[in-house]
């Protein structure tokens, strides 16, 4: 039987959730490894971060404004700290844009981007696994920098 | 306002989708590798593979059947076909056991495996984003072996 069984508020709060263990493995990086370290050719952690940075709060952008301009993951930020503010900055802007969405509008097929066309939900849910699946690989970049990573499962 | 966004056959279709990609990348692992491969000191693609399995029909068994009993990660899986045929034969089970949680079961605390109390719909995305995470490790694994993973969007 359908059941209803997930709201907006709690999506919102699981995503803010992984964003607060996201921040935490950025910040368990040295600063040199974090822009320089990679494994068998892939990006960079800073790379990776830069990547969700220009998904989370444009793509929140796009949904909201109904537009679909593509995205830029190049952004110009060079140290940690930079990482950092711009994480914290997308936080409170993520909370407000993610609350302007309706629920006709999560079940609505959107052209996230100008590329990826499916319901919103599922460009939300995108959003999160991309982020878990990404922060996963920074966990193997840390253990072979051997430094321990923040517990997957501290939210807070 | 609030607004129910994701009812529990779509829920269950993410997670097979993300269990249909996993598929593909313990297909993607050559059988030595597999069971012998890793980096900085954490455990094989195979060992993570066996945590799914043990906490995905397990898990859900606890929950419909309110069993409090504990997990086992040490699977006697030994081959990659071993791996293969346990998650084939987990799909239609986790279709089944998923669909018998009800509306107001999702919402309910349940102490999962004895050790965890969350409300279930929370236990459940764990075990999605617990999949996605070390999924996301098997793609570094086999990024540092040279061998391309499955495409992260495709989920059929």
């Amino acid at each position: 039987m359908k059941a209803n069984i997930l709201t907006n508020e709690e999506l919102l709060n699981h995503w803010q959730g992984h964003r607060a263990l996201t921040r935490r493995v950025i910040e368990a990086f040295p600063e040199k490894e974090l822009f320089e370290y990679s494994i068998g050719g892939m990006r960079t952690f800073a790379d990776l971060v830069k990547e969700l940075l220009s998904i989370a709060v444009p793509g929140l952008e796009g949904i909201v404004k109904n537009s679909t301009e593509g995205y830029n993951h190049n952004l110009p930020l060079k140290t940690k700290a930079d990482l950092l503010n711009a994480w914290d900055d997308a936080t409170p802007k993520i909370n407000d844009l993610f609350m302007q969405i309706s629920e006709d509008r999560f079940k609505e097929d959107f052209n996230l981007f100008g590329e990826y066309k499916f319901p919103v939900i599922q460009n939300i849910l995108y959003f999160v696994d991309n982020e878990v699946h990404h922060r996963g690989q920074g966990y193997v970049y840390l253990r072979s920098l051997n430094i321990e990573p923040p517990f997957f499962w501290e939210r807070e």
